[in-house]
């Protein structure tokens, strides 16, 4: 391939991004994070041969693509579910993608690949290529059926202990509330997500992007509903800066790009009433920019972290 | 000094815990964490003398009582407020200790000398010789007239980009409370702290303690604020969790010390229903340890980590 000659191997890298929907994979440059091939299946999840979920063969199929018989690459895994701190395998993802939870990939691969949570594979996306290109100090929410996020501390990934840092959906925002599917009271999650929108609204909308719409047509009540999330979202995110005190925000997620300035101009008048700025210092909100490669990306970012 | 032949100078190190009502010092061995002799004075809080605080002299004349003419000993302040970056300054600290904002210490002891926030040093002296001896990720809450933290991720000190990192007392837990000093609704530090507890208790418990003995001599109503005040602790404390999953949490401070046990029952029941435990991981309680000299210990240690 002409791609060989002009990218030396020792530039060229391999990022899997493992989806529910999609199995997603990046011939990336190493130096610069640019993407020179891609490859993309539907993810065949749920299905087994000999024992071995079906999404393990189509990532090693993906991998050879890309590699086109060539040099062996260092390769990246993003997958949903917690990352072991050792990096060969998810240690935690109940509900679906049956067969990820203890999957051991450098042995099934029958090499090196590093594996790591998609949302902090996302995030290092973001950090190489996109909108916190780099931050050393940074966290991402993503907004969507869930509330999920990531977080950068001091230009390394915040994974903690056991690999579970980072869950910013599951922060306290009324301890009155009921608990979340993680247990957290009132939690940012269950305060915004579409997962509890039609609970929230007695039913009358089934995503939040459904409710925007009604908001900036002049519901009443939608925009009532909706200025509230954005409040509770403004309360997590000066929390959260009190805590990690980033340079900069990053939204990401289906309702986030989707609202886009219906979402930032109510949260940043928000911001203005609940964030600490010492000295007059302000957070930016910035909406995540890497695109839907984000992850792939990402997880090559993580390898050159690791080093 | 025999301290001078039995420690060779290169195992010396000072550190000063330069606070509200007093300021401390020790000569510490920098490989043991062993404190081998101390220095204290009350603090001349708002006396100034040629233009500068009183208390940058006693912090010279303690550093100097320490080294006792000896070979010039590496050290580290800690002082309340926010620690610049770099570590030659408080850059914020409002409201008391005038003169510490933006006072340059290197310049002023005309010597090498790390300042770091004092939270963020008691910390680092629990993960020395303390109730988190050893931990790579660990937070601290300090529970007082204010609701303090620190947070260590992966080894490191969490300050974020302009060391406002860790701020713990000010996380929302009540979106719809009235909002801190810091601008946080329902923070922490408002819905705990001995500062509001008047407002709270509609005037009849002046401090927590006086709450806690009025709980455990059978008063209805202290028995449901002091459960409301550890409730509201806990979604704190489980949120922290899914943000930084720590190996351990440390409890300090007038209030976590004097409750005790009245403190810790209740709040391991509410962390039962609060905390998320993937795979059963369940995140110890541990009350701080490391003493008076935590501070002190805790700025040394902080040189440690820096190299």
């Amino acid at each position: 391939m002409t791609l060989h000659s002009t990218f030396p191997s020792d530039r060229l890298a391999i990022g899997i991004d493992l989806g529910g929907t999609q199995v997603k994979g990046a011939l990336v440059d190493r130096e610069s994070g640019e993407i020179l091939r891609t490859a993309l299946l539907p993810t065949r999840d749920g299905e087994f041969e000999d024992g071995k979920p079906v999404f393990a063969m189509q990532v090693a199929g993906i991998i050879a693509e890309l590699e086109t018989g060539g040099a062996r690459l260092p390769a990246g895994l993003a997958a949903p579910g917690l990352a072991a701190p050792h990096g060969r395998c998810i240690t935690w993802m109940p509900g679906r993608m049956r067969g990820l939870e203890g999957f051991d990939w450098p042995r099934f691969l029958q090499r090196g690949i590093r594996v790591i949570n998609d949302a902090q594979a996302a995030l290092l996306g973001e950090v190489w290529t996109g909108a916190a290109k780099g931050c050393r100090d940074v966290f991402m929410v993503t907004l969507g059926t869930g509330v999920g996020g990531a977080v950068l501390s001091g230009g390394r990934l915040l994974t903690g202990a056991s690999g579970r840092g980072g869950h910013l959906g599951h922060i306290c925002v009324d301890v009155n509330a009921p608990r979340d599917v993680f247990h957290t009271p009132g939690s940012l999650e269950a305060m915004l997500g579409n997962a509890t929108l039609r609970q929230r609204t007695g039913g009358r909308f089934a995503s939040t992007l459904e409710l925007v719409q009604a908001a900036q047509s002049g519901d009443a009540e939608a925009m009532l509903e909706w200025r509230e999330s954005v409040r509770r979202l403004a309360a997590a995110l000066a929390s959260l800066v009190n805590v990690l005190d980033p340079e900069v925000i990053i939204l990401g997620g289906g309702i986030a790009t989707g609202a886009g300035d219906a979402l930032m101009r109510p949260l940043e008048q928000f911001m203005d009433d609940y964030e600490w700025r010492p000295g007059g210092l302000r957070v930016p909100l910035k909406m995540a920019s890497a695109g839907e490669w984000a992850g792939a990306l990402g997880a090559v970012n993580g390898l050159r972290l690791a080093v």
